[in-house]
């Protein structure tokens, strides 16, 4: 999703790191949709042998690497979430090291690197503690990419993305998939449940900001990572009650009324080990910039997404 | 080293976990020297196939992971650092993963997981950003410590040594060398070389102490790690200027006269990016126990290793 959504706005400004976008290689397990002679897809297993040493010979300046099982198909099958979250990552960033290169690297890790209990606000040296597999996985991507930077064998910066609503298409399994569900069906005129207290905190940033900050992170001046180079991005923290009535002002109180509460207690107990609120003080100061309210996400979705 | 008093005192105590300590086997790249029955030593290469599993089909109740690549050694090479600290790790807790048995297994991690600029006392809840490869291949042993923990495929617990002083034996070619230096040589009344200002600050364990850090751990009760299993441990925390003022108090200002100031800015700068305090508040209440000082740190050294 984010990667379609990327590769769209890479196509409408045509031109990053002050240079125009002359080719888009798309790498996938299944071949990526595009629309543009600028793109193309590439279907790839970064973990089997030669698959990333053969994208890397592609000569790219700049590589995003969004690729990841999701956390709770990386709960579910241990080996998988291996292999593809941190095998994978490695064997792309070692045929970077050995390629005559050093491109800019973006990495999307993710705020479920952290584990409760938590301070309010979460500061930026708070320590990693993560309580998936998933948080895990990324964790060591993050500390792979600021040593394989610290080295000089590429560029890299990692970002940490807040949940990224509201989501355009089908619900998933993810415990997750319920910030999204409570706006996006309601838009659809579809009743979505809750599975939460409205006292749930969450940190959120819509596919626009998540996007923002991909090319941010892509055209900074990386010196000023001063060697962390992994950032926890901006969001906007609003309880569940919050979001519900962003969307009574953004959409209508027949619409928020569309959503039922329906207690899930394995969902409210996976939810309760998430950040709730983060002080993003360093990417913030390095131009990172979040949503100005769950109300412009809601609108964002409406504008991008609803059709 | 470690491992070498490490056994020693589990043959002088006899029990561990409230069993009497049938065997220990040691494994290393080089045939361990041991003088027990109880003993057996194993030539293996952990990154290889099929040692791990071979070794954890000898069905221990307790595993001490102490094997690296030390710190300028991962610096230098690489590729040796990443297949000794991170695979042949990955490989024994897989190894240990699909035995049948669920051994408590004790992980000896290094403060060297953190990277300058320091709050002062470091907090347990500071982020861990190492500055070199061999801290990164540390700090990703914990992430898989704790996660595998977590999944129940283990009983891990991970501990952050901080600089083991004094060692026995000869200089190394570590940056941290002459912080055992600066005590060993003069005791056998040789000169020594001081590269860094008296003003430097540096936490530090007598090898009495670490390996007391490693029973215990081993003996703890691992759910009062309420999930974060890596732990700081705590250090007497000391500049240069106190080592060399407790060496004159412990032998004698004549023993302390033989530390030459020979200033090395290389080594310098390394160590301005180590840790110098840190507040293990958490290891600490957990009943890990740090020497008295360092005048104490001295008198070990006196007692267990000088001849």
């Amino acid at each position: 999703m984010l990667g379609g959504k990327l590769t769209e706005r890479l196509l409408e400004r045509g031109h990053l790191r002050g240079e125009n976008i002359d080719a888009i290689d798309l790498v996938d397990l299944v071949e990526a949709p595009h629309e543009s002679d600028l793109c193309a897809a590439h279907v790839a297993d970064l973990s089997g042998p030669g698959e990333a040493e053969a994208l890397i010979a592609l000569g790219p300046d700049v590589v995003f690497h969004l690729a990841a099982v999701v956390s709770a198909e990386a709960e579910a099958d241990f080996d998988r979430g291996m292999a593809v979250n941190l095998d994978a990552t490695r064997h792309l960033f070692e045929a970077i090291r050995h390629s005559p290169a050093a491109p800019r690297v973006v990495y999307a890790s993710s705020i479920a690197v952290f584990g409760a209990p938590f301070p309010d606000p979460i500061p930026d040296d708070f320590h990693p503690t993560p309580l998936t597999s998933y948080g895990t996985q990324k964790l060591i991507g993050e500390a792979l990419l600021a040593d394989y930077s610290r080295r000089g064998f590429f560029d890299g910066i990692g970002i940490r993305l807040p949940t990224v609503s509201v989501r355009p298409g089908a619900p998933n399994a993810a415990a997750s998939s319920f910030f999204s569900g409570i706006i996006r069906e309601p838009l659809d005129g579809v009743e979505a449940l809750l599975p939460v207290s409205r006292e749930v905190r969450h940190p959120h940033a819509s596919p626009r900001a998540a996007v923002g900050f991909l090319i941010h992170a892509a055209e900074m001046d990386t010196v000023l990572l001063q060697g962390r180079p992994n950032l926890t991005m901006p969001g906007v923290s609003v309880t569940v009650g919050e979001q519900i009535e962003a969307l009574e002002r953004v959409a209508s109180p027949e619409v928020a009324g569309l959503i039922v509460e329906s207690p899930d207690p394995v969902v409210a107990k996976i939810v309760a080990g998430w950040p709730s609120r983060f002080d993003a003080a360093r990417a913030t100061a390095l131009g990172f910039k979040a949503d100005d309210s769950y109300d412009d996400i809601i609108r964002a979705y409406i504008e991008d997404d609803l059709r």
